[in-house]
């Protein structure tokens, strides 16, 4: 064993040999400043992983004018010194407007396109040493979305015909360890592509250009509303809460060439992310919450809710606040764990497995409840539970008549 | 100027090591680690004030066994090398029960009182050489506060007969600056006894002691609602329940021999707190909001409220921070800033425009908006704005249409 050991630490150092040396050509293809790429090399803020089938290095934060989430990828560095290197450029932040009538009227003056927010996990798909891959906004690849993905769309035209580029989409239904949003067209699993983008440079395609592409190959995209105006703020607004009615998120405005996005949410929706937060109350960060609370506020102001409608607005966020907390302390005080579960379709058990340890390994505390095997499919099930240690240990010692410190 | 500002800092200097011989003996008053004293006056954290009559170290921080807030004063010291050391503990935190039931039993299994917790200011007040002061919870005195407690005080007997011992109690009504609420027996200014300590060791006088000492000197003082055990929860909460709808804070529980307190409010005062906090949502704490969140869920599931009563607690918690939070940002949208909005009495302008410098100095931005003469009482009031520019100039961003970067 130890000498095995040694042998990936010699390996392991030989690659990042190499990813050093290959500072200069990153720098130059993505027209980042190299002393900044260096001095983020060695501070571990770009960090080179190595346990995909692809060595690459991952932009942890966002350095120079390099997003964080970008990963580089060295092809052929484990032949000994690599051959090639391939992108997947980190998705830049999308704002979010607190006010949609002067916000319109500031950022996008003229017209823009206005698109549904969906509200699962981002998630970017590409070929990588013409091998599909999807990876987290973080810059992971996610073994698990990979293989859903790769099963849900009906070919891979796209990529092999488009190698520049890369598909940005929204991960939603609820077969997933990251969010539990269903939706009516994706119950289950779904990928809806909103942002075509080069992988290396990071420029979007422009809007029209993107619907093309998307007709062209029948991927599956999140809905367009269409074109407006910021005179239409009004109309906007309609969407989003009658998109919030249906349990649905919000918008984001894009300019037809793409230089400006701003996302925009419904009322509704923050109510159910808060409603999730607070399930978890001591596990979810406080800054989160706060955020929503903030959002809820400018919202209400600009529909100008009064009397029995402002009334009801306050009720619902009021419930969204008390009610999971106060069912979290029902259930911990009957003795049970409050969890999350959920569940995940595999190939195999041992892929399965493989997945679960690589949650863990991310900080998801998650644990295997049941595996069951559909002999037709020969997919495998794995019923899975997320745990959540703060809130219930610490909920479970106030409830026995521990005090608080403050 | 030049040797003026040497000579002070020649003061300083001498007064420092003055200070810093006396560590030895004050640590042995305190029953405190030597140590670690000297640590952490090196550290800063026990510093010297100069600008009180009577030089005085205060105790930033918890240290040893010392409480945060304690104050070391050095009679004499400024006629070169001090003659007597006199102290003012700082007030040990009490901590808050999130369910009562289990709390008491666990934690107070046998009889103890209930007092009535006022929601106002801390202050102690004690002589220090022979003179009268009030000091705040951080261990700094309050001129402010100090002419209104004595002006409010029949006379001073109590402190000249027990000089050793110093009054804890509660500051409420409007007329200050560090906290706004008003109570039908203290609309303007109030100052209610909770406790009577040692002043150097912070030994608490027992319960009883304490009632005969407030009714000696007829002190001012807490409600008290008598003795319980805990099988008496409910009526405790009872009790609690009941201030909440009079607009009052709740109780502490307090043993006979004063070896434990602890605390416990009502929904109603933390939706009060709510309303305040969120009114400038930006500049109070998100910790302060969370907890209060938290308080009110564990409230609510102990009351075993159900159905209509249910869904009012979750409106009223709604309305608590939805409502300051649109009145705010109405507002801002007028053009109007956002202030607090106080008055306080003083018996000199030259001493309230001292006190203004006094609060700018300690980090609330008030300023003074209208002085107005009172020629019978001779007492002059001072109209203040307390500013908060984070909210303010946020909100205002905001409604310009700015985005906001999450």
């Amino acid at each position: 064993m130890k000498k095995l050991h040694d042998d990936s630490d010699e390996v392991r150092e030989e690659l990042e040999r190499d990813a050093a040396d290959s500072l200069p050509q990153i720098a130059h293809h993505l027209g980042a400043d190299l002393r900044k790429l260096v001095e983020h090399f060695h501070k571990d803020n770009i960090y080179l992983v190595t346990d995909f089938e692809v060595p690459f290095l991952r932009f942890r934060q966002k350095v120079s004018s390099v997003e964080k989430g970008t990963m580089v990828f060295l092809i052929g560095a484990r032949a000994g010194g690599h051959k090639r290197i391939e992108y997947i450029r980190g998705f830049p932040k999308i704002r979010r407007l607190m006010n949609l009538r002067t916000g319109l009227a500031k950022n996008l003056p003229k017209e823009f396109y206005v698109e549904e927010k969906m509200d699962g996990y981002h998630v970017r798909t590409a070929l990588i040493n013409g091998k599909f891959v999807a990876v987290t906004r973080g810059g992971l690849p996610c073994p698990y979305t990979t293989y859903r993905i790769r099963e849900h769309l009906p070919n891979l035209n796209f990529y092999k015909e488009n190698k520049k580029l890369m598909l940005c989409g929204e991960v939603v239904g609820i077969q997933n360890p990251y969010q539990e949003k269903s939706y009516p067209e994706a119950q289950k699993f779904g990928y809806f592509v909103f942002d075509i983008r080069d992988r290396m440079t990071n420029e979007p395609l422009p809007v029209k250009e993107k619907y093309r592409l998307i007709k062209k190959y029948k991927l599956p995209a999140v809905r367009s509303f269409g074109k407006f105006t910021s005179k239409d703020h009004k109309k906007i607004r309609d969407i989003v809460r009658q998109l919030g009615t249906k349990g649905r998120e919000g918008v984001v405005v894009k300019t037809a060439d793409m230089s400006k996005q701003l996302k925009y949410t419904a009322n509704q929706s923050t109510n159910s992310d808060l409603n999730y937060a607070f399930k978890f109350m001591f596990d979810y960060g406080q800054a989160f919450m706060f955020r929503r609370l903030v959002r809820e506020a400018f919202q209400t102001y600009e529909l100008g809710l009064k009397g029995k409608k402002l009334e009801e607005e306050a009720t619902a966020l009021g419930k969204s606040l008390l009610f999971p907390m106060i069912k979290t302390i029902k259930e911990i005080d009957e003795g049970k764990e409050v969890t999350e579960d959920f569940d995940i379709t595999v190939p195999s058990e041992e892929f399965g497995r493989a997945f679960v340890d690589h949650l863990n390994h991310l900080g998801v505390r998650a644990t295997i409840e049941k595996i069951e095997e559909n002999k037709k499919t020969k997919h495998v099930t794995f019923k899975l539970k997320r745990h959540y240690p703060a809130t219930n240990d610490k909920i479970k010692a106030y409830l026995s008549g521990e005090f608080c410190e403050e």
